[in-house]
């Protein structure tokens, strides 16, 4: 898979004192895109893989805000896998409502045990995941 | 200990749309208290106990909300031990904005094994703790 | 309209170390039911009428914790209007995670001018909400 | 003032289940360290200037996580100015435990009228807050 579509409603919870959503907000929008895209393959973000407790701490995240977003606006995310790297997966999301672009953002996650008794280790990406999502073929101009 | 009092600002994070804090939040701001209550105490509210983790869910909880409360408004907050139960713990609250009302809630609490294969399971409050707590004596008219 | 149900996944920010969600995420849950419910009526939470900015601020909430949640649950959501007063309206909730119950929520809402210059003011429900929403209908015994 | 200094504690509710803070959360962190700088300089995030209201929607924000934060920390938060622009400021943070870098942040904010009945508009950054506010002098070396 590269890439993945879902829909969210902005809830009014989302919303500050301003009228607008929250920027810290749209990371959310983004990282249940990212849950859902893996849940359509079966995979869970949180798991046991060989006897450990799997997760993806979030390395670096960014989004640039492009247009308002409010309360009861219905949200199109797209999420693109933009890199595959040995432990880590970096996603890029597009967030429209109709049709208009709202913000445009990026996680990089690192496959990490949780629960090591020294802290949090980075691990290869399992195959079972790796094997299921293709970063987005880059296109080469051939001239 | 019968009683605590703490402050805290407002945050912008904390409102929503309508200008003023989301009713959400109010639970926030008290389970905040209940824990610098535990931490001025030597207590966390989350921690490991005979081998198990322990933790304390919520049995119930409720909030009466009196008068408005706004972004950078700062808050007192009041905690009593109103029930010291064999397994659970209730505690009232009151939030007041430079002397004005704005909100009392209470919240019962279980004290649980978290980790027990068998799921949540209620354990009586451990000494160190239980011990360290009073219930608010009731006045008694000596009628 | 008496009732009504929705569904929501539960989502990784929703959840807290103790493996659990925190428990006052379950309002904002109830909350977006209450705010599904009344756009399916064509009824915004957050509205103009006569000039004025109109929401319902929350006058009590309560909510009671009967079984787990837990990340990727999907919530059935039932809302009932139990009280319909002059300027309040009084909602119930039933929670439920493929027919276990989770949780049972209260929510008592006045309608209220937000921008007036002296403050939130209670004003009687508007006529096009209120026809829309019944209490539910106290069964009676017929000895 | 070029540079800003405060902390807090990590809350409960700032984790997820996999017992780190959730990484939407640093955000608000950040945020409210900004809040506290405007208020050390008698400026609020959110006023009126010149009869319309002003605020400060995120341009671009960004972060990159260091190390584990967890429930009960206590967070130290720097935060710099690192550019002035005509309608723009640009903030940088690094959050720290104990002196262990935890993350380093960023985040472009617009200065904008918010109830412009055209929309969103970016204004100027009025005098009264900019020539409080210094970008970090560039070191130069002078070869």
């Amino acid at each position: 898979m590269h890439q993945f579509k879902t829909r969210r409603r902005v809830e009014f919870v989302d919303t500050d004192l301003s009228g607008l959503v929250h920027f810290s907000k749209y990371f959310v929008f983004m990282e249940t895109a990212e849950h859902e895209m893996l849940r359509s393959l079966g995979v869970s973000i949180h798991t046991r893989h060989e006897g450990f407790e799997i997760g993806w701490p979030r390395r670096a995240v960014s989004c640039e805000y492009v247009s308002p977003l409010r309360f009861g606006d219905e949200l199109e995310i797209t999420i693109q896998v933009e890199r595959k790297g040995r432990t880590t997966m970096t996603y890029g999301f597009c967030l429209e409502v109709e049709g208009r672009e709202v913000a445009r953002g990026r996680i990089t996650a690192i496959c990490c045990v949780l629960d090591d008794p020294t802290g949090l280790r980075a691990i290869p990406v399992p195959p079972f995941i790796a094997d299921q999502l293709q970063a987005v073929p880059v296109e080469v101009s051939d001239e």
